[in-house]
């Protein structure tokens, strides 16, 4: 019987574009803790005694360790309420087409605000859009649930 | 057959509810996003040169900014655990009764906690009991998971 | 028709694992927040005003709290997602022994690296190495299930 619980949601085309993009933002958020530990290793700047020390490294606080360590933060604040929200909008029966893309958009909207974030820092607004994208499809996809499972 | 694994935990009173609150507490998370923006917009203080440069306003560090953090931080650390624990919850058939008013209260602890650290600071102990309510509901949910799973 | 829901994914035994450990380590979770408390009350280090003002305590920073609330921060950018992906990984019906081994050894990773990192400070690469397990566990999980939602 558990087959037929896996399949029949693994059979909805949009459940599995969400598993997949699922799967690589988590990759990505995993990719964020390489990122602060290279610039750490680059600046030389480090946060505890016990991963400076015996090699005569440092421990303090660099600003590009911090920008990373920044947009590290907002994926944390974003990404995993994004994962909740976005599967309690599928529950909800929504167009095949308008959840596809919202998902992709979504998943494009963190890569972009990462990228102008922490890796090639570019000026205002491209990380506010990038960030604004993200926001409004999960707040969108919220809202929505709200009203569906109200009435 | 999808439709039948949706129909089922829909039509279930408690799964509806919790569902309904989820989506609520993801929108509260989201809106700390937005809290902090305004304080940092009302006290000029930015975390980037690229936030603050093209206004003339400054990157720096100002407490009242830094409050709706620590309150954003503090729901993080707190809000997505309980959305896994209390779906987990559910699935040991408890009381809806009880399961729903531990949902509403936890929903209910977390808006009070976030008004008392961040909107209007009230002394304490306001913002350690609405703290302690949310926390042991989850744990509350936790330990009564791993004991149904356990025997 | 909920309860074949239920009963289909409980009879699981990988599910039953993954249920119990996500128990188990979001009150790993939830203890940190406990720990954070301990140290700011032994090294008298507050971070708000209304928690130290009417103890005649101090608002400062203490490396002991700071290196809890590392801890903690670490555990948020790890543990969530590897509830996201573990639950994927189910779904794509990998070897009962291999995913129960997985979900047990990112457990103890995380609970080594909590305790090297914040109750015995152990010099590297300890943290690094109990870290690193948790971490490629995670990642390992979300190729396979891409790999197996990309065919």
């Amino acid at each position: 019987m558990a087959e037929i619980v896996y399949h029949t949601l693994i059979e909805q085309p949009v459940f599995r574009t969400y598993v997949f993009y699922v799967a690589i933002l988590s990759l990505k958020l995993l990719a964020m803790s390489v990122l602060t530990s290279i610039q750490r290793f680059k600046h030389s700047a480090f946060a505890n005694p016990e991963d400076a020390g015996p090699r005569k490294l440092k421990v303090n606080v660099n600003e590009n360790v911090e920008r990373v360590r920044r947009a590290h933060l907002n994926d944390l604040e974003n990404i995993p309420i994004f994962f909740v929200v976005a599967l309690i909008y599928l529950t909800t029966n929504p167009p095949v087409f308008l959840a596809t893309m919202l998902i992709r958009l979504f998943t494009i909207s963190r890569f972009i605000h990462s990228f102008v974030y922490a890796v090639v820092v570019l000026p205002q607004p491209s990380r506010a859009l990038s960030f604004a994208v993200g926001y409004f499809i999960t707040g969108y996809m919220a809202v929505n649930s709200i009203f569906y499972y109200l009435l």
